[in-house]
């Protein structure tokens, strides 16, 4: 384990909020510390790291003092400023690197990296002015959906066009923003993979899990997924060769739709993915501790799971439910949010289904 | 859930070893923030908590602040001074409550009181001076074993007499300190039962496990224990009969011995407990979790397990072996101690051995 953290070490984590918040639990099991830079108060991850940081992220002061203070920095969310980034990379390393953030944060980048790879998306076009979705929409035809560049999450800065005619609205929708439009995918079901790399190169993958959403908003993940052995190995390959692409270090949950002719990807996230916090009770070493143990350079888990889970979400009013939930034993994640706000993600509950099949 | 902990709420904990840090941990899957107050620098527990005090158990003025700061006391190990317990009891209510502790802090007492609750226990015979130990151990017999009656923990505090000629240097070594003297029980091996008592009075118990020590100190723990069925129930019932009698609220180990003639109690600790760290991989909800809903008035986790687990205990240099142990995939649970120290628990490897039978 030569390159690699010694307990006692501190991993730098930009961004405090619930995945922060469990990358730092995952960290104190392997007696590593953390220093959370988050730019908002009360954050999620600050009631279990060692150390915090409030500050935005142009203090450029703050983010240099941030940086000396650890061993390395990993990120849990991709909008962090690029200024920011240079900063820090001056000084420490960050994991996953940083072709893997410029990639992801830009669909139309992204949607052209997986296609290099030879895998399958949705067929997509750059849209920068009225015109091009014209023409777009013409090649694509409806329905589609336009979807900013950047800055979307949880269904966020994206629009749907049923019919031509509502290109107009669309198009204002997003007020002019770089986007792309995409054609809609006919799928039988969502999944995704939550995939590994190693400092050393080793990869490493979770069964896939099957997801539901609703309002561009993740609601279950339920593992086992309904894919046949070969949609299996087949996510799991995707992954690899993503992860290998980017020599990823960390990490990454690639979202897949499952259609009769094949896998499509959706797109990808550089970090632990909402889809794979099943991993917490369904295996031994989690998706937060394997992107730990990833960035430490410690070797990572193998994957196994050793139960069938279903993950749900709990999102605003669903806090009502946590006594009833605690009452029959479901392993409950709370992530301490003060206000509870409509559409806002609470917390989650993972509940055992039976040993691993 | 009336009389109950909301998420937000802050949970102190006195003391900031390994236990503590487990706790606080706990505490934040169920959206609950930790005060941990603990004299020495550097705590384990402070790593992953939301405030720490650092100060010693004589600083009344800080006492005070801590308990007016939190919504509950808990505490990590038993030998938290009277004077501080009464302070902290002032202002905020302490579980498990001061019957348990003042209990469990003598060993006299503590037998005594199993005793009366119809248990068996080794013999015994209250030492106060060399007299009576000469009187105890012509009831007793050699070999037996002389125990402080006071602050004993991982075999400190205790002296073996194999023959009669060895009481003086016995005597002498605990200092003339209140003792008493134990005999030798001849027992099969060892088992544990963690129980847990919610604050509505119910019950819940974890399966057994098996332990083996060395030195007076536990390296391993193995669920399932080689028990009967009979003998598995009667665990159960033992730490019951104990929670309710104590009118209990939290998470209490139990350590016995197994033997032809029927499960003898050696002593039980009011705390979570060494032998109960196989929960954290074996159990949806882990024994940490389990003291912690107690304690907050939620629900009580059933104590299922999902896996059979071999918990193995990092002493010292053990902390040589953890880059194998997480190359095969072990559980790590590291306590981020700064330093390495003969005999010093530096953290514990669970490994899952296969589901539960």
């Amino acid at each position: 384990m030569s390159d690699t953290l010694a307990p006692g070490a501190i991993i730098g984590i930009l961004g405090g909020g619930q995945l922060g918040r469990m990358l730092a639990v995952a960290a104190s099991r392997l007696g590593l510390r953390t220093h959370v830079y988050e730019p908002g108060a009360d954050a999620p991850a600050a009631d279990v790291a060692y150390r915090v940081t409030t500050a935005p992220f142009e203090d450029t002061a703050a983010l240099g003092a941030f940086a000396r203070s650890v061993d390395v920095v990993t990120y849990e969310f991709e909008n962090v400023p690029t200024a920011a980034l240079d900063l820090i990379e001056s000084i420490r390393p960050i994991r996953p690197g940083r072709n893997a953030l410029a990639t992801s944060q830009d669909r139309l980048t992204e949607k052209q990296f997986l296609q290099r790879l030879g895998l399958k998306t949705a067929p997509f076009f750059a849209v920068a002015s009225r015109a091009d979705l014209d023409a777009a929409l013409a090649a694509i035809g409806t329905p589609a959906i336009l979807k900013t560049r950047r800055m979307g999450y949880d269904g966020k800065g994206q629009v749907r066009i049923m019919v031509p005619a509502d290109a107009d609205a669309a198009f204002a929708a997003l007020a002019g923003a770089p986007s792309i439009l995409e054609g809609f995918v006919p799928f039988a079901h969502e999944a995704s993979v939550i995939g590994a790399r190693g400092l050393d190169g080793s990869v490493a993958a979770y069964d896939p899990g099957e997801n539901v959403h609703d309002s561009g908003i993740l609601r279950t993940t339920t593992v086992p997924a309904r894919l046949s052995a070969a949609e299996r190995t087949d996510a799991v390959l995707i992954a690899a060769r993503v992860l290998n692409a980017l020599n990823y270090v960390g990490v990454i949950g690639v979202e897949l739709f499952v259609t009769p002719y094949g896998l499509i990807v959706n797109e990808f996230a550089p970090r632990v993915h909402n889809s794979g916090h099943w991993t917490q009770n369904g295996c031994v070493i989690d998706q937060f501790e394997q992107h730990i143990r990833a960035i430490a350079g410690w070797p990572l888990g193998d994957g196994s799971r050793h139960s069938n889970v279903v993950m749900e979400n709990l999102i605003g009013n669903d806090m009502d439910r946590v006594p009833a939930l605690a009452a029959v034993g479901a392993a409950l994640h709370l992530y301490g949010k003060r206000e509870v706000k409509a559409g806002r993600k609470m917390g989650h509950a993972n509940r055992i289904t039976g040993p691993a099949h």
